[in-house]
This record gives structure tokens, sequence and C-alpha cells, in this order.
């Protein structure tokens, strides 16, 4: 029995936005598994197993796949977005690292919309010039490799996309990344909270950097920040393409 | 007549990559514009119009784009990867905000797989903790820009992906590239050059950074730099979640 893993990303919610080969390992799974609203977007299929989990449990949902895919089954882990921008294929590889056993294992990792690129597209180009995407959340690493790593992005004048800006459990964070971005920026700087992207509830805001408030942002916001070039023509926010 | 203007990302090469909605746009195109190469991968058919240009044409594209829908018609922009990452979108906003007099036009950014991301996805996971994408070309912004946001963004032990990496016109700049890289980063961080990615050409290709030599770039390939964890498992490259 020949089995594999492959970890999938499905973009950030329009069913418009999966890439045809996403479509194509959906259909030859024989098990599916990701963070349950993922999982819930997945047709339910006759002989077709479906593994909801929760958020904090994605080691654990890796090393189901590679054992599911040990015993012969076609595992399909589901990510929102993209698999390789703060989703499933790093948790999939530390699996592997922990389990040599499973080094043998067929992976294949399909690439999907990922949420910044859908929000930059439904707001103009503001990542139009070189740019940083930073995960926001401190789960898995210090909150001052966060704070080094935003100052970084200012001085080199990237613009920026914040994944995960603020959760029930660290609401306080975001204000604090205002304020750093208030240190290294200038007032007028755009930014733009782009929240269900791709979905029936999107809702695309831009203001200044002086006028934006850390509610502007929850868990389902991707907001991205501006360069210091990046301007407004008509109701779109972009980033030209020279850098002054 | 009312036209519009549809921004396309095809994807870095495989059909399979191409989303339905970018399917659905070009199906409705009354024309299509782009760089000579993209422009060939769209199939001709009855009645549409093809508008291939030379890549350093990319204002008067999106000012030919306003136009043809300024006229009525339904113009589709192809832009390789995605529009909004060192593509059309933004020189269809520059062309916008010269032109105000097609302000009222319908505008509409359709996203795609970047190179970036599917080469991350053909090596692992290398970009997945927080990660900067740089473009290497000088053609539109002063070389000491480049310089300084290499040394930020490896500094801020970011990630890397760079595109236009290299091209027959500025064939030292990367061996500079490599330079500063090492005078940044430890000489064992890897760096990943992924050729046609997606393609029937595609080569992966991971080394250190005391291995890399600028010849293993050329403009076909998206260069990715991992962090200071960046690490193997088998014949895979990944990025773990936590920073340390």
């Amino acid at each position: 029995m020949s089995g594999s893993v492959t970890v999938v990303g499905l973009g950030p919610g329009a069913p418009a936005m999966v890439t045809p080969e996403v479509t194509a390992a959906l259909a030859r799974a024989s098990d599916i598994l990701g963070y349950v609203p993922y999982v819930a977007r997945i047709a339910p299929l006759a002989g077709l197993k479906l593994h909801p989990s929760d958020n904090r449990e994605e080691l654990a949902r890796a090393g189901h796949a590679l054992e599911i895919a040990a015993a012969g089954g076609h595992a399909v882990i589901v990510s929102s977005g993209d698999p390789g921008v703060f989703a499933m294929a790093s948790a999939l590889f530390e699996a592997l690292e922990a389990a040599p056993q499973y080094q043998h294992i067929a992976i294949t990792i399909l690439p999907g919309i990922t949420a910044m690129l859908a929000a930059a597209a439904a707001a103009g180009a503001p990542l139009g010039h070189d740019f940083c995407a930073i995960n926001l959340s401190d789960n898995l690493k210090p909150w001052d490799v966060i704070e080094h790593r935003l100052r970084m992005a200012a001085r080199g004048d990237f613009a920026c996309a914040f994944y995960n800006p603020r959760s029930k459990s660290r609401p306080h964070q975001f204000a604090r990344v205002l304020e750093i971005l208030r240190e290294e920026c200038e007032a007028t700087r755009l930014i733009t909270f782009a929240r269900a992207v791709s979905t029936a509830d999107q809702v695309i805001h831009t203001c200044t950097l002086a006028e934006a408030t850390p509610e502007m942002a929850d868990m389902r916001t991707v907001v991205l920040v501006g360069n210091s070039t990046t301007r407004r023509v008509g109701s779109w926010v972009y980033s030209p393409r020279s850098a002054s």
C-alpha cells in the first residue's frame, strides 16, 4: 500500500479561488484533516473520512495524516489561504522531523491564494512593491521578536501584511503594534483592514495610521500597511512600482 | 457601453494553478493584453483580440486597457503569478492616476499563485514563518534601496523571496546580494533556487549560503533564503512555526 499526504490551500474563502489542482487532490482523498472551519468547507462524500480538529492541534493533526498515509490512505490536510504561509505545511515537516520512520511517505504541498494577496487585490495593489508578511500571534514566538521585526520592516520601508492581528486572548497586542508603527512611520501612512476577504462578509476599510484603532482588526482580518509611497487613486490603494 | 479592465494572475505556469475566477474572466474578455510570453499562454479564440507587448511597456499597456474599456470593451491584462506582486496591478493604478477621465471604469484585480509560494511549496515550507518579498531589479528603484532592504530583512531574521534576481543586463548584482547576505547571515543559511516553477522545466536546488554562486540564478528563478531556523528534513526545506 502506497499512501500519501497532500497539504492544500483552500484560498481565503471563495470557491472560485480554489485552484483546479487542489480540487483534484480533494477528489482523490480518503481522509481530510484540518481545523474545524476549514474542514467544514469540504462537501461530504460517501467513503470520505473527515477529521476536523482544533486550532492548537496542528502537530497532532500532521502526525495523524502521516499515520493514515503509512497505512495506505490518501490524507489531505486543508489550510485556509496558502499552506506555506503561517499554516499547516511547516507543522507537517515538524512532525516528519520528529518521526523519521515516515520519511519515505509521498508528500505534496499545493499552494493556494493567501489572504494578504486576496486582500491586496480587493484593495488595489498595496503590496505592489517590496513587502513583508508577519504573523502577529505570539503563540509560537516571543513578543519581542515581533516588535523587532516590525521595526526592521518599517525601517526598510517595506509594505507589510499582518496575519492574526488580534484575538480575544491577546486584545492589547495590536494596540502595541499601532504604537510601534506610529513611532516608525509618518501619521499619513495608509493602512487597510481587510475582513473576511472573498466571502459574503468581506469589508475593506482603509484609513491613515493616525486614524487606525485596535478595534478595526479581529481574527478574521488581515491588515495591510503601505510603504512611504503608498497612495490612493479613487477608491483604490496602491504602491507604485518605483521606490520614491 | 460599459467596459471593464480586469487584471488577472495566471500563476507561475501550470494550467492547474489558474483559479476558476481567472479562467472565467479570460472567457469574458474582448481583449487580452500582456507581456509576450504571458499572452502566449492564452488560447486564441474567434473574436478575441490579443495584444502582446514588451517587458518595459507596462504603463502604455495599462493605458491601452483603459482606452479599450472606455470604448466599451472588456480588457483583461494578464500577469504571471499574482498581478499584485511586482506585476501589472500597480502599473494599472499608476496609469489611472495619470488619467482621471478613466476613474469611472470598472476595475477588478484577481489574485493568482505567485512564484514564491509555488516555489516554497515545491521545496517544502521555507516561507512558513515571517518573510519578505524583494524585487532585486533596479529598473525602477535605486540599488542602495535594495541593499538597505536586504540588510533590514536579514537583521529582522525574516526568510526572504527574491524576484528578478539576475538578468543579462545586470549580471553582477546578484553576486553583490550574496556578499551582503554573507555579511549578515551565517554560512550555513539555506538558500533555494527555484527555476521555472510548476513547468516541465522546473528545477529546485537548495544549498548553503557558503555554497551559493551567482550563476545559480537567472530571470526564470525565484530565490528563497531561509531564516536562522530554516532546516532540512529528508529532501525538504522548511522554517519551523516557532522563532527559535
